[in-house]
């Protein structure tokens, strides 16, 4: 078993780097605080005898290695970046339990026949640039390294530029390297595992996602002097939309979800009608056919809606992945895992799009999840316990020694 | 008649000072654009003859003595300051009109019996720092120096830091001097003059405001881990609430107006549920109980929308004035004044705001307005033709000589 210990107080130590306001995180990706972040991880990786490799997306891969020249590396990790109120285990638990699994094989001097390399994905959060996953997408050949390198923040920073101002632009090729297999240790960020009071997610799929970032042109006008009738109001399209995209979800249940976390308003200036209104519309579920229809029913009856205001709507689609299945042998062995350390487990589904989903396209893939209170995440009031924070680390200890032996 | 060519290089010249992205301004109060301004309209006002003095508002009075030593002044003008997407007419037309009465009254060497004063208020638009019209309602003592200077922009700069900082701050007390009379001149910002083929609206009232802001506290969440029946969705609250807000303006045709002009949602990223969500609700009418029951009926339904989608809902009003109606005599005399001129004129209610609407409570007051092409203003686009421009003009230099007289 790892230590538990050990695993909270790097955790709790990583939290210090790019603070909150509210006792979470705000690392985005590719800030100063990022690359602090890296830092120290990059500290403990060589002080744990790994040595570190970054790739041309800041990708950086702590590499243990293993008794067999020839065998390819069991990948395990996550990402160190976190959203702008974000909290302190999204992600950074995947890293820093790929980290305590190496110290307890140091500690216990065991050496696997793979190497095992602990990956912090460079801007999984897509929150600074859409969209998500942005590297892992590279390295599985979804995206090029241009587009991706091209992506700008609301400030028009390209990615780019920040990752080479902050230093983290490495050598190697992004994609060149081949994975036995790639295990990804992650909070749920969702209320089931808790509700059903289960120690271990065992990840069987990850929903789909589509990211639909809609612009709609009003005509910017006076809110006093513009009698109603003559109103181009984008504003009031929006809100509209917002209602369609809320039945839309309701109407595919269970299983779906829809909703808009992003809104620009322009000029945004009480007495003036907003000219342009940009939005991301942010639809999920698991079943390809669904979300298909979704995006299909969307893209038709926004326009329809704007339409009947006069607003003229451009739909730009900004971040997708389709639903994925994971390895079934590597899903099994995580229930094995935990079964065989006497961890309650049951089988889940992801509802966020995770680094796993990309790897899945390029090496066997699968995701151990362990539960957080109130199925809070995305929020800096996001928590787990301890003792489930071990207890995952536990279960890819065991998933991932297994998988570097075969 | 006045020089409508002299009006016209006098507005253009004006409109080189914070140029817009699309042929309009951003001259926005308190920034260093509106200081280059301000330094323009003086030279020009010591250049015509005058003395310009500053309050502690910033707001500047350019006078031109009269005759009689005992004389109250009367007042002409309006303000500099424009949207951050504005047009180069809306309160630049009534401030350089006044500029130009002058210089014709010089060119005529017409002496008048008051002293006649051209003024620039400080923040009439409301739109850096809430609400509009900000010193002259502190000159009309509806608002404290006090809280003027409190007042915060979205970047947390207070009004009263940003007007020293860029210089104006003056000695005099705000609302210490008295006023025979106040006229101000203004595009229409509406479509009705347009529509109507009229040179000159003859402005009887005001219609009243209310700035409603409305703050949604959900809970921040994930987009895609977060199933539809736990969601505490602010976004969501906010769109039922737009919708609201359009069917009060409509159940109150005719002559009511409501809208959302301003719109902020945090931590405004992609894949989280807005924990908060805060915009302004600008609701109009020239009627005052139809005023007082669209707020109430605002107040009543917005928290219990929110309410029932488990959202926090609270509302404070950040702008307000009540119906105004003008000075039937000044009224009396514009008509007039139009009449004998020769432009066509008609009856107008004023749909903007305008500094004459806090005037109104301590002088005689009136206003007088041209047409805008399709009503369109707080928009880069507005505009009007250099013969509005003049005849507006004309009819102000008739009626604030004639009051000057009397
Ligand atoms: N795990 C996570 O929050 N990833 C960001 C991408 C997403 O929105 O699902
Ligand atoms: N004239 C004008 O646009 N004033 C600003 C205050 C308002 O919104 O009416």
């Amino acid at each position: 078993r790892i230590n538990g210990d050990r695993l909270w107080e790097s955790l709790m130590e990583m939290a210090k780097i790019g603070p909150g306001v509210r006792g979470g995180n705000n690392r985005q990706t590719l800030t100063d605080a990022d690359a602090e972040g890296r830092r120290l991880f990059q500290t403990w990786c060589e002080a744990a005898g790994m040595m570190v490799t970054v790739d041309k997306m800041g990708t950086m891969f702590a590499t243990r290695p293993g008794t067999d020249a020839e065998a390819l590396p069991v990948y395990v990790g996550s990402h160190l970046d976190t959203q702008p109120t974000g909290g302190k285990y999204d992600g950074v638990l995947g890293v820093l339990s790929g980290l305590e699994l190496v110290r307890t094989l140091n500690d216990l001097d065991i050496r696997t026949k793979h190497p095992i390399v602990i990956t912090n994905w460079t801007n999984e959060e897509g929150a600074r640039f859409a969209p998500a996953m942005l590297a892992s997408g590279v390295f599985a050949g979804v995206h090029t390294l241009d587009y991706a390198y091209a992506r700008t923040d609301p400030e028009g920073k390209t990615f780019g530029e920040e990752l080479k101002r902050i230093g983290w632009v490495g050598e190697e090729e992004v994609g060149a390297r081949k994975m036995h297999a790639y295990l990804e240790y992650h909070i749920e960020q969702g209320p089931i595992l808790e509700a059903e009071d289960k120690q271990i997610g065992v990840v069987t799929h990850c929903q789909g996602l589509w990211w639909l970032e809609v612009t709609l042109t009003g005509k910017e006008a006076h809110t006093g002097s513009t009698p109603m009738d003559m109103r181009v109001n984008a504003g009031l399209a929006m809100a509209r939309i917002l209602e369609m995209v809320q039945a839309v979800a309701m109407e595919n249940q269970p299983g779906a979800v829809g909703g808009v976390g992003q809104m620009f308003f322009s000029p945004n200036s009480r007495n003036v009608l907003p000219g342009k209104v940009v939005f991301t519309i942010d639809i999920r579920t698991p079943d390809q056919a669904k979300l298909d229809r979704m995006r299909a029913r969307i893209e038709a009856e926004a326009p329809a809606i704007a339409e009947a205001l006069g607003v003229g709507c451009s739909i730009e689609a900004v971040g997708h992945f389709d639903p994925v299945t994971f390895d079934p042998v590597l899903v099994g062995r995580v229930r094995d895992a935990a079964e065989r350390l006497g961890y309650s487990h049951m089988n889940i589904i992801s509802g966020a799009g995770h680094d796993a989903c990309w790897a899945a396209k390029v090496a066997p893939t699968t995701m151990i999840m362990c539960p957080c209170v109130d199925g809070l995440s995305h929020n800096e009031d996001e928590e787990i316990s301890r003792e489930w924070a071990a207890a995952g680390a536990d279960v890819l200890l065991h998933a991932a020694v297994e998988t570097a032996e075969i």
